[in-house]
């Protein structure tokens, strides 16, 4: 994606990272009337719980005897839903856009206060800015980003406006921008042979004209069923199988026109691409969240445990990139963290608005934000 | 009910109070291997969640858009279930007898141990005693017990046989001590008018002969329908109702036999009584835990926020009767604490089987303990 200008967004608090722990940071500033943006560089809500198990069940989440990571995602959004509304005609998915709810972006500077009056300003690589008074990191392990193909010679993979890393959403019924193309996937997981199958099976329309598939070996590392689907598409010349490692490309403007393999029989061969699909997997990256000047311990940021501030004034770390001590890093510790996050971050931006603590089953105001009363 | 001399139980650790905290604490002790035993003053489990707002939507419960009281209860007692088995014959529901959970014990006496090779011990008015090596004191704003009925110069209410504060269980067929014979119900709130419309409408075998109300005054503090309801009764002669308030009785043994009221018009009366059923509500009482001689602030437990430890040494506290810098006293906190509590205990009691913290999506030994392997 491109890089493009936009008005900076003003909010309290820029909450980094929708997992769990940074939806219910959301909902705890909503209920506490604090005004929050949340960000996350995975194209869904869920952070970890969306990325590594979707479909796992977890057992130890406090009154739930047993939910998976996208059904969790889905009630922590649903219990944000009065302070991060859905957008009409979608769905409830965790990928559904959202009111204050920038998914797919990548934070990649922070620019703190110059003053106690001044604002954070905090930018993504996908060139959003937001003003805040306040950041809660909820960054987990790190920033879930595709692991890229990296082609000897070619130092702009994030400009090229033909690579690809991410599906269309189910529900999306645009033409994707390969249809009727020729694309090349690379990878030979899971992610990348679903893609193939996916992308094979699509109505004319929308499949692209053929799909080449790379991988570095002839042995794909996908499930039996996956790589005998793939197989048969082989068969019936649908896609074609080049087991190879990329060499050079030829880039012109902001397209890679063709791609120079060795195949794993030592040859040389080049093919044309009108679109390029990197399915290699997630990897968390820390990126330039540790860069900040902010305290660490063993590569988790060092927090005072009764707030959950870092050593930067207005920069508060919760869930699994945080640390203190006794620390676990379990789910259950992100919701409390996140609690006692967003009565600092009451404390310190509306302090004449502290008071007794108010309950949920009888606070009046609590009710009217929640849309109860 | 009557002290009676039983074998103490031992076990790793005694969690005093079955509320939210305790509960979870239990699931977390019984995760990480370590035995327990579980005791509430209350005769069902839920605590304040129970006792306060059974039927009222909580809607900050972490991942749980909205529940009440009691739906949050029975979904922490099913995720205990794989260490605290409901017992055959049983309902789900909160006063259902379960292996390790100890319901009606009001805990009143506990003798640290005198080394660290020793254990606690701790006993119940109820004349129960549990051997620990440690204690997780999960016992919110204190014990609910009923409120009692003053009467001047009966000093020993609880041992008196037949008075009674509870209602039987809507699944207990057995006939009640009063059934065919005169009950006394002390009250004018909802709680004294539900158990005279409940039990006057029961079938004969189990119903009283017949039930005097008493309250000090003409007017109920009922709702409308309850009041109505009594009114009916006791127009047709089913219900006696007395405006006064108790200024003596006859005792002879365990048995209260006569009790002499005062009348609202000032005129004295004296009624036979075979059974007292006493419902004037639940009061929550700090009772000894306060003297055990762990440090406090502010009327609670100070504790260690990394390891739940108060100053006492092998016992942990939890929930609302805790304090450490920045508490907040909600839910979504108490099972943070419970967590915290559970690995302190595993630290304590068992420090050769820390290792590094697992997952119930992923640890083999974590799916075996639940019953999932």
């Amino acid at each position: 994606m491109q890089p493009h200008a936009q008005q900076p967004m003003h909010t309290d608090v820029l909450v980094i990272g929708a997992g769990p722990a940074g939806l219910y940071q959301a909902f705890q500033l909503g209920l506490l009337g604090v005004s929050f943006e949340v960000v996350d560089a995975l194209p869904m809500a869920g952070g970890q719980c969306a990325a590594l198990y979707p479909d796992k069940p977890i057992y130890d989440i406090p009154g739930i005897p047993a939910i998976n990571g996208q059904a969790l995602t889905q009630q922590l959004l649903a219990q944000c839903s009065p302070f991060m509304r859905m957008l009409p005609g979608h769905s409830d998915l965790p990928h559904a856009p959202r009111e204050h709810l920038h998914l797919g972006q990548v934070i990649d500077a922070l620019q703190p206060p110059a003053n106690a009056q001044d604002t954070f300003e905090i930018t993504s690589t996908q060139g959003l800015t937001w003003r805040s008074r306040a950041v809660v990191i909820a960054g987990g392990v790190g920033a879930f980003v595709p692991r890229e193909w990296p082609i000897p010679g070619v130092t702009n993979l994030h400009q090229l406006s033909n690579l690809h890393h991410h599906l269309p959403e189910a529900s999306d019924t645009r033409a994707p921008p390969w249809a009727g193309q020729h694309l090349m996937v690379a990878g030979g997981g899971d992610e990348a042979l679903t893609a193939v199958v996916q992308l094979a099976n699509q109505p004319a329309p929308l499949a692209p004209a053929h799909i080449t598939l790379v991988h570095r070996r002839h042995a794909f590392t996908a499930t039996p069923e996956l790589n005998e689907q793939v197989q048969t598409l082989m068969a019936q010349g649908r896609v074609t199988f080049v087991a190879g490692i990329p060499m050079a490309a030829q880039v012109t403007g902001e397209r890679i026109e063709h791609i120079t393999l060795t195949t794993a029989e030592g040859q040389p061969t080049t093919l044309h691409v009108d679109h390029l699909l990197v399915r290699l997997g997630l990897s968390p990256r820390m990126g330039p969240i540790t860069q900040w000047g902010m305290a660490m311990e063993r590569k988790q940021l060092l927090v005072n445990s009764s707030t959950m501030a870092t050593s930067l004034p207005g920069a508060y770390a919760i869930g699994d990139i945080c640390t203190y001590p006794g620390k676990l890093r379990l789910v259950a510790c992100g919701f409390h963290e996140a609690t006692l996050a967003a009565h600092a971050c009451l404390a310190q931006l509306y302090p004449q608005a502290c008071g007794p603590l108010q309950y949920t089953t009888s606070s009046e105001a609590l009710l009217k934000r929640l849309g109860k009363a």
